[in-house]
């Protein structure tokens, strides 16, 4: 018999009894936002390609200007003139200078740029200046940035707006990426009608379905959505199995009564291995965990806000396993704003609106009795209060892990 | 003359000259993940529409039980059970009880539910209770959750899954949000090439409108990519005014030459009104913004991180206006691995990356010597240094805005 397991340990398991599945694909550059690298990136030319001026000015020898200042200007020959976008066709003799813009090409023989602040156009071919030139200065070397065989991307990254400029930058049109995992979703209890019927005498809206879809389908996975399966074993077998060929993970919400946990327990016995029968949390206790050829099947409960941590928590993790992603999640701090209790032995997570005031970030925790939209609608995040904890006071500092954008 | 205005004033100047466009659409449920909601939605029903039990047990009048234990339980007769998914048709009748299980409809009569642990079935009918039952023990009521007229969510929320789930209880099929926002982005510089060609000397790829292109549709907006336009001022105007006929808003970045500059400055003047020229920020100080029939036009800067940095911090918050998004943005605190020096007057930008060691935040400094790779590759947030601030010492703790996700 499977004992239930804390949050760590089930994190753990994940990690041990899961791996990347391997599946790749090349996507547009243009295609790559929010992707998950699936190679490392490394640069395979150099950028800048050619010497680079970062001011606009006279690009000259730095020595020719050495000991000069406004009241002894060094006098150079005007040689030329670099246009923006084209290459520096000479080489720099002594004793001369060139114009180059902004970003423009610095010709052979110049070693740095000189700031048109601080120049003389004399209108004769010849050209002052009045501040001595260190070796370098306003210039990037070519590869300054980055040069053949340099890690830029490391695999497993999720590409932001900035890796796509860096990618664009190097010329990358095609990006290795983990290929979309495919999730499958059932939902069961005899229960639960559509979303989109009215609910009869005793019945209620299946709510983990477009939920779990939504918050799947954000994190870049695709979803197939089962349906609902009603509380009989062999009908509910025929689903997991289907839904099992065709996905790469299968979350099977509800079946609070214990005949379905049951049948969800030989189910996922008779595909492969039940794993984990229980988590030590609150809510999301009774969570069950199998394997059948590397893909993960989930039991979830079937309260929404149970599922919704469960989910969040492990589930995600979980698929982050499957296609490589280095998954990471960032805490914010808050204040809480009323006391919360908690001295049942298991870790509780409780979500929170938060509010700013007067720079501080309040948090306040959302109480319902066992309400399903109060707990869910409106929630800007989430905080854990650990197992060995007995409760949190008002104005504790907490760490919330937000619902965040941009 | 336009002064440069501080990133607080540009926040205000936005504030007050551009408004919600009150472009909405309606959508489907299973699509409205991300999008931002154009309504505040009220309950139309009661959730639950009847009284459930929370727990598998027997459905009493609390009163019967008063008193009883496990010495002495209260006898009471079994009247019925109600099955899950179905209504309890009949009313619960003095000294009875009924079957119920967890999610099950609790029936007229009853006042509170005995968990099944603290009874017994005595197999001739009738049923021992040895706790006593307190008037609404482990029962949800009819509109405990929501009733008609309660504010569920707020216009301009940006919908979570757990929106959608709040949503789905309701039957809330389709849902009223802001049209996605078209935004042009058009790319200037005689230097650029498209990404996908190799550049000839003095030449570099176009990074910022692949880089842009990624934020904004990561952000939501569809997106057109007008091109490269060279440095000419009827060309540039053409395209301009034709993006500007096609989108919501228009990104012109680059130009950092004096004559696009002021190309760009003529452009607005002729379509609209300049309303910004300069923001006090490094980098990203060579901003314009205007306004023509309501729609913005941005002149980014052309270095990628500068036109990153404004892009995040402005557009962003000016788009968020325009669709009526309540944009919310959260700090993670780091601790810098490095110290690092400001002292120019002007708000400091800087990316990070972060690492997590023995449960502390790090956040290392990206340097660079104007890379655009390296300064953009592989960031995880980004943080400010205020303007009247000498620079931050290694240690120093920080507020950083990451590129979070899940």
């Amino acid at each position: 018999m499977l004992s239930v397991k804390t949050p760590e340990e089930v994190l753990a398991l994940i990690e041990s009894e899961f791996d990347n599945l391997g599946k790749t694909e090349l996507v547009s550059l243009y295609a790559a936002m929010g992707r998950v690298l699936a190679e490392d990136i490394m640069a395979e030319e150099y950028v800048p390609d050619f010497d680079r001026s970062t001011v606009d000015g006279y690009a000259v020898r730095a020595k020719d200007t050495f000991g000069c200042s406004d009241a002894i200007p060094a006098i150079l020959s005007l040689a030329g003139e670099v246009l923006m976008g084209e290459g520096a066709e000479f080489k720099l003799e002594k004793e001369t200078c060139c114009a180059v813009p902004t970003g423009g090409a610095v010709p052979e023989g110049a070693d740095s740029v000189v700031m048109i602040e601080y120049t003389e156009d004399y209108g004769d071919g010849t050209i002052g200046i009045m501040k001595s030139a260190a070796p370098g200065m306003n210039m990037i070397f070519r590869g300054d940035d980055v040069f053949p065989g340099k890690l830029v991307l490391k695999k497993g990254r999720v590409l932001s707006s900035q890796d796509i400029g860096a990618l664009a930058a190097m010329g990358k049109m095609e990006v290795p990426v983990a290929k979309r995992l495919h999730v499958g979703i059932i939902s069961t209890g005899d229960e639960l009608v559509p979303p989109e019927e009215k609910p009869a005498a005793g019945q209620i809206r299946d709510v983990n379905s477009p939920m779990l879809q939504a918050m799947l389908m954000g994190f870049g996975c695709e979803v197939t959505n089962y349906g609902i399966g009603k509380d009989d074993e062999a009908l509910l077998t025929s689903m997991v199995e289907r839904a099992f060929d065709e996905c790469d993970a299968v979350l099977i919400s509800g079946g609070s009564s214990v005949g379905v946990k049951d049948a969800t327990c030989r189910i996922i016995e008779k595909l492969g291995t039940l794993l984990l029968h229980g988590i030590a949390m609150k809510p999301g206790k009774p969570t069950l965990m199998g394997k059948a050829q590397g893909k993960p099947i989930v039991g979830l409960p079937g309260h929404p806000v149970a599922a919704y941590f469960v989910t969040k928590l492990f589930v995600l993790p979980l698929l982050s396993r499957l296609e490589g992603r280095d998954m990471q999640r960032y805490a914010v701090k808050a204040r809480l704003t009323e006391s919360v209790g908690a001295n049942h032995g298991r870790a509780q997570y409780q979500s929170v609106r938060l509010e700013r005031r007067e720079g501080v970030l309040y948090a306040s925790p959302i109480r319902s009795k066992s309400g399903l939209i109060t707990n869910l609608a409106g929630a800007e995040g989430w905080f854990c209060i650990e197992r060995d904890c007995e409760g949190l006071a008002k104005d504790a500092e907490i760490e919330v892990f937000t619902e965040q954008e941009a």
